[in-house]
């Protein structure tokens, strides 16, 4: 693991057979692949920046459902991250990228596991224009799994595990990676214009989607509407539910900058320079707009809001992180801001029930965040934006909801009513989060 | 998002206008081009590092206050840093950088927003010798934040929410930044000589400074000095101060491994990786430090003061993190850890409270570090060194103390008794941290 | 701090003067440093990465003991990291890599602390083929700090702190670095083909070894068998514990990505790619086959095993990252899965307490990847690969045996049974972790 072993020539090439290409180079990199190792690791370095983006969403879930579901709510996000990453490689990726031009041909192969650039890219012809397939794997896989976080989050404190799991294979295997073929893949949405730089409707909307499909058929949690009133099921942790947030904050860096998918010229890396300062811009906006709002309107400012209130802020600016001014970029995430503060008592008066607030955050402020590109992307039409929007989540909340509904009227989603009074931790799992600390 | 995308080439030029450039280069980045991609990605990647210090400084404090208070914490952390974003776009940039020459024209443009290059650099001149704007604004704007986010614990547990926030626009907008040109902008201390790589004095300090100003004219906590001695309060949840030290640590590295300003030779590089080395090992040698001292004093070591030993460490070498051997680093760092085991009751002496120990740690550290930097930078002069700490103080702690006493005899800044005593996440926010778990 | 300081090019030269050299080269970089910046960077990003890890271990193993035992763990794993730090630099590093040849030489040599190159390159010649002196340095602390992490956990609870850091200190300062100077230091393992890409054997099977060594002479908690029936002691804080694992999964990136060593070709580049995919898919593998067999098995899946799980596969994976495809290695980390789910009430029956698994993920996950390395790497042998193995777990386990031997003769390694059954949090350091929160 160091140069020392560089002594042993002969073992080295044995060792480390990548160095084999490297060293015909005579260990300098050409020019032709400066710009493809200049990619290849920003996408590695935005890659495990929304790698970091899970734990982020198991805190900020873990602290805000109530200590009796929190084990739960753990397994949830650790389950869902393993599965997605299983079933991105074995059918998401290439389903995602079908191929050249929409062929059969293409379609055919969509339907196979990832394969990566062989070990030293051994007799491969690697695209120096872009980067290493590894990377891109690795980047894209973070925002399929991104997708099914968002979910768990809001169906959280009632809905079984297993069926909450196969749900997750059907969306990261399906749902997602098929509409994000429409714009990302090539497929007929990118054809028309549609602008959507990092996901406010590719990722976040359709997370969003399948929640609200989710919170609708699964109902909500006992108690939670009583006589009228929405009864208050305060976070057990807001500590947690705070670094969570944050962690989401940082890992939006990787998220919306590493979308720009070039870092190998001047212009590219100043345009990331641009996406990571609007984005930290309109996740301080949508804080501070909730901050304010909810001083204003509650005499008390709000920590639930305000954390929401700068991931709807992130969510607002990730369709088009790189167009804006800064100012402007704080003024869309303001915008999210506010939607969280007015939608989630709304959602409260429709009955829905989503335990963090996901659907306010992802699935209304991935919408304002869609239609906000025309103000500042000339190449945006408000009426492309809105059919894309519209098309999106058709498709994803129909089929979200055949798929819930199939699992409810099969397995069934709900666990039984004495469990969920009593906590899923004890009854569904035998594990208490906080065991020494839980009440009387 | 991925390269299927480059089939549809006109569509292209639209989408990812940044491209333009790039394409004309032919995928390849120019010799000039190299250096300043290297230079603003290690500023993004570095700003992040200092970015997540939030979070480091959140959990830190959120776990050193009482369990009645962590709320509010949380709320005043997350409050400050959208701010610092926000009022240093607004103003707080320009006015640090106050262009070329301190010129009448640069002066005037100083209280002016923060303009990033044009997208794709488009009809732009950037400076390809250094880095481009985006990634510099959010570099610096990190330091600011982590200014404020000092005042904000020492302050804890009695100060009122919005006062406090009010006074952090003045740090971040005016106090700040125009202390940091005296250095950072050009100014006069850089002009005699003064030496601060990443700011003992320019950062540490000042925040040092405001938060001694706010704890004189705000006075203890209820029951915290009685009868001549000391009583202890201790934090809620050290688990999470340790996480918070650990996330500082980490950020540290970015904090004083970017500020080398450029990675565009092997000189450069070289250097950052002094400073990685040495910042770690500073950091080690306060906590050793801090830990043996305890042991030595009161027969057990403390992990408050491990804590603190590791974040004064940090800020001791801040000052001057290249230019030492690692075995003066951690000597440097060791000195830190001293400091604070030693300031930390010689404060509570003064019946000065400073909730978490902001001030031993980053004031006189950070006075520490500056003159360390005598040691080992033959550029430093003692005289120098000792009159900018000086100047800094001065105008730092005097500006905040003269803001502190405007706000006091207007708005008020401290709760009332009731308050205070029941805490200010049930009586300011009605918003408890772990509602399940509070005591009685 | 920013580039208007370049006015004052005569101030800068002293301030900055690893300018120098860039300056001369007209801040483009020559195509020889290209390489050495891109190597170097890489070194220093999955170095703090790496260093997060500590972090990561800290939560885990804090979430996975007992309220009255946390600060105790938290005290722990600062002061390990700390001592790890400064005796690496005293004396490990330099014995890690003993010189070319193996010479006498380089043996007395060995034996000294490290000194990193001179600030900007100033006279040195640095090998422009690899990376900086500091950025290895770096790089290679953190595995020897993750090594002695290892130990902490499984020996939490009873261990009194002093002795336990006098252990750390033989083991970063001698037989970790003896041990992996004969892979990594072009040692006798290497020269027989030893193949252990990021340290399955050389890592984590160490201070799974020195953990082993430790438990069996230190003994099981009181109370924690009890008439042949193994009696449960549920970790105080799992959603610390799952923030531990994700961090930890983070970090891995960097320790196994930074592994290749160079970055510094487009098959460099193409290969960490492939090194981070594997290793997420590894620890997905893991997860998921402890989440399914637990259900199978107890008809509940079991968080702390889903949790172990994924570490189980990351140090599956981590002997090679490279070679396997996808499938393969989310099946090497599947199986590392599978030893955690049986190895750990195995070990209970044996009635060694390894108190949050540590000796399951790092030893028989570590020999396991060792061993899966033959599957796909053709340079490897089962022979020497088994050999290795021996050779190396004779000298960890017999050496470490010796120690824990000696501290327990001399000073004594076990609290008080009183302190034990209090806690050590009030007992040994007089605070606790959570004073708010604590039972009756």
């Amino acid at each position: 693991m160091k140069k020392t072993t560089l002594l042993s020539a002969a073992a080295l090439m044995v060792l480390l057979p990548s160095l084999g290409f490297a060293q015909e180079a005579d260990t300098t990199p050409t020019n032709a692949e400066i710009g493809f190792i200049f990619t290849t690791f920003m996408f590695l370095v935005a890659g495990f920046l929304v790698f970091f983006m899970a734990a982020g969403f198991a805190m900020l879930e873990a602290g805000l459902v109530r200590g009796k579901n929190v084990t739960m709510q753990l397994t949830k996000n650790m389950g869902l991250f393993s599965l997605a990453t299983i079933v991105y490689y074995l059918i998401g990726y290439n389903l995602m990228y079908p191929g050249d031009g929409w062929s059969i041909q293409g379609m055919l192969g969509a339907f196979s596991p990832t394969s990566l650039e062989p070990v030293g890219l051994k007799d491969a012809e690697p695209d120096l224009t872009y980067a290493s397939v590894g990377s891109d794997f690795f980047f894209q896989l973070m925002f399929c799994a991104a997708t099914a976080s968002i979910v768990s989050g809001a169906l959280a404190e009632r809905i079984k595990l297993w069926p909450f799991l196969i749900f997750t294979i059907i969306l990261v295997g399906l749902i997602y990676p098929i509409q994000a073929s429409w714009k990302w893949g090539g497929g007929f949405l990118d054809g028309m214009g549609f602008q959507d730089f990092a996901g406010s409707t590719v990722v976040h909307s359709v997370g969003g989607w399948a929640a609200l499909a989710g919170a609708l058929i699964l109902g909500p949690r006992i108690g939670k509407y009583k006589n009228g009133r929405t009864v208050p099921m305060p976070g057990s942790n807001l500590t947690l539910a705070t670094l969570g947030t944050f962690i989401l904050w940082l890992g939006w860096f990787g998220f919306n900058g590493g979308s720009q998918l070039y870092m190998d010229s001047a212009a590219n890396v100043a345009d990331i320079s641009r996406i990571f300062s609007n984005t930290n811009a309109a996740a301080a906006g949508g804080a501070l707009t909730a901050m304010i709002l909810t001083q204003l309107l509650y005499k008390k400012p709000d920590l639930t809001m305000i954390l929401n209130g700068a991931l709807a802020g992130l969510v607002s600016i990730t369709a088009e992180p790189l167009t804006p001014s800064l100012g402007v970029a704080i003024l869309i995430g303001a915008v999210g801001g506010v939607i969280v503060v007015f939608a989630v008592p709304f959602l409260d008066k429709l009955k829905i029930d989503d335990v963090v607030g996901a659907i306010p955050v992802h699935l209304f402020a991935g919408i304002w965040g869609t239609i906000a590109v025309t103000f500042t992307n000339s190449a945006a039409s408000l009426g492309v934006q809105l059919y894309s929007i519209m098309i999106v989540g058709i498709f994803a909340f129909g089929i979200s909801a055949i798929v819930w509904s199939i699992l409810k009227a099969t397995v069934g989603i709900r666990v039984s009513e004495e469990a969920e009074i009593s906590g899923l931790d004890t009854t569904e799992l035998g594990m208490e989060a906080y065991p020494e600390f839980s009440k009387g």
